[in-house]
């Protein structure tokens, strides 16, 4: 009976229905890491945690800060406290965070470091995820939808060939250019793991899921096709076609000109936008896809009537189509809950027109 | 009688006349960043000056880096060697080029700051640039276009808030949230500032003019359109009105699909892309303009005969209409010079069709 009760989307979630192109009475919110530093509460379990992958890894922690936006916010999704990075960490490649700095990771630049990577391991090592998932199914109200999500291959692929951050990744463009063969290999090995970890999180019972490719913007054309749109495609057709009612969003931060060749061949239900993504331009270009975005972190980071605003704007630009309200990138850390809290209220204060969305002939077909 | 050469633009520059929407038998090419530390003879003069600004403050050295590539590579311009930040050092914003981190400035956080710095002595202090120019123009042969530039209003307000470099400048963006009215001085400020610095200038000798704005690719919409493009616009248009026969290439990296309403709105002979612009679908949608770029730098690091195929694809789908070859962002420091002088090998032998351009009408009417 439990395990029926995983399985069951939650079927009044806003999401959910907006992913599915059906009407919903105002729009529905949810940000990019919602639950992080920004949050008290999260600061307390993380300064007794040993590192942030023990947050990740230890189901009872990640539950937790799971759940904290949503209890303080009342937001639409709860979306799974994880990391990107799990899934090198999973493959083989160590991960660490140093405060302050981001992550660090032991470098993969050549096809020996890439065959020593092992696929065989990643839904053992990341079982804790999956037991996060499970918890979080059976606790969440009727109508939070609970996102699972991955990095998508490109973002992780980079990390892992530059060994952390950076600006433009050029260490990681270029170990692609000299190494095609090694990259592409590093590449089918993070996108086969990313079709099994998200697999299994929506076997667990996330009732949707996210492909961040945080990094999809430092790309010239032929390696934004290669690299980040192929991959993610291949994912999305994967995960269809053995979930064909589990939605699935995109976002190709930074995609900008790529953006419409992007939304063409890659079949997934939600478009997430970015904060540079001009909204009326795209909800034109694009009137029957679900977008979702995209404002400014640093307006909410600034708060007050300024951010509202802001948020007004976008919702006036882009509920015309199916909608879901979000940032354009994560939740700054020094940004102020109060300014979280009234964005919520706001947001969810808005009423939208009931006429059936753009989208709704698609689902008749 | 002097005086009279330094005014004149040389009459056979590939460069000036692919700005001027006229037939070139081959396509011009220069690279952004073609001085510098990636040419052994830079570093030599580098070790012995007292420090980067040093470089860029004394003519005699300034003019010799200036010129290395062109003896080098026989480019089809030379670019003026000096920094974006001058501009800031100029204003009373003092400017420190820590090695391998990169500039350090003295962050301005508030009204009271902007309202320290002097636009009084801009022109004064840079008068050093301003003879490196004079320098350049009677030295340089024939058909070499002499450039000159200056950091756009947004890339180098944005530096001097943040104190630093950075990916997302988030305390830039969170002070221009906060604090619109100092910091739209600041813009003011500036776009004055670029407006004297770069008419100096072309009152030296420069033959063109290109605007910097590294920045532009991390600002939603409403502060691109404010921070970025109508600077630039007013720049462009003030310009202009004094030296309408200098042409003017807007350089707004990471614009991406701000793009067509930048080049609708700023009166700009060149647009200059960056290595993540797909260039079919701009050439398709700016047929007239005269398009600049877009080798990914990290090909050209990378080298070999990948590099030289991808300039071949780049010149296939930008020559159909008015174009410069260039790199789509500066040549990495690691780069060989080998491969820089196969590339100009390459593009100089690659021949176009003799039809005229798209641009031609244009200069009819």
């Amino acid at each position: 009976m439990a395990e029926m009760e995983q399985a069951k989307p939650s079927p009044t979630s806003l999401v959910l229905r907006a992913l599915r192109s059906q009407p919903v009475p105002r729009p529905p919110i949810w940000l990019m890491r919602q639950a992080g530093r920004y949050l008290p509460e999260y600061r307390t379990l993380r300064a007794r945690a040993r590192s942030f992958f023990d947050l990740c890894y230890t189901p009872e922690l990640a539950f937790e800060i799971t759940l904290q936006p949503v209890r303080r916010f009342a937001m639409d999704a709860a979306i799974l406290f994880s990391d990107i990075l799990v899934i090198a960490d999973a493959l083989g490649c160590p991960v660490v965070f140093v405060e302050g700095v981001g992550p660090k990771l032991k470098p993969v630049r050549s096809a020996a470091a890439r065959a020593r990577l092992r696929r065989t391991a990643v839904v053992e090592k990341l079982a804790p995820v999956y037991a996060t998932i499970r918890a979080l199914k059976q606790e969440l109200p009727t109508g939070t939808a609970l996102i699972g999500f991955a990095g998508a291959p490109w973002t992780v692929a980079a990390y892992m060939v530059e060994g952390e951050g950076s600006k433009e990744f050029y260490v990681a463009r270029a170990f692609a250019r000299r190494e095609p063969a090694a990259f592409a290999g590093l590449i089918e090995l993070l996108t086969e793991a990313t079709i099994e970890h998200l697999r299994a999180q929506i076997e667990a019972g996330a009732d949707l899921v996210q492909l961040f490719d945080s990094w999809a913007g430092v790309l010239p054309e032929s390696e934004f096709r290669r690299w980040c749109q192929e991959p993610v495609a291949r994912i999305a057709r994967a995960l269809k076609s053995e979930h064909p009612e589990v939605p699935i969003i995109a976002f190709p931060r930074g995609a900008g000109l790529h953006l419409p060749s992007f939304a063409a061949a890659v079949p997934v239900d939600g478009l997430s936008l970015d904060t540079t993504v001009p909204v009326t331009a795209v909800r034109r270009a694009l009137p029957e896809l679900c977008l979702q975005g995209n404002l400014d972190p640093v307006a909410l980071l600034a708060g007050g009537a300024g951010a509202l605003e802001e948020a007004e704007r976008i919702v006036a630009a882009l509920a015309s189509g199916p909608f879901i309200f979000n940032l354009g990138h994560g939740v700054l850390p020094e940004t102020d809950p109060a300014a979280v809290a009234a964005l919520v209220a706001h947001v969810k204060s808005l009423r939208l027109p009931r006429v059936p969305p753009h989208g709704a002939e698609r689902d008749a077909c």
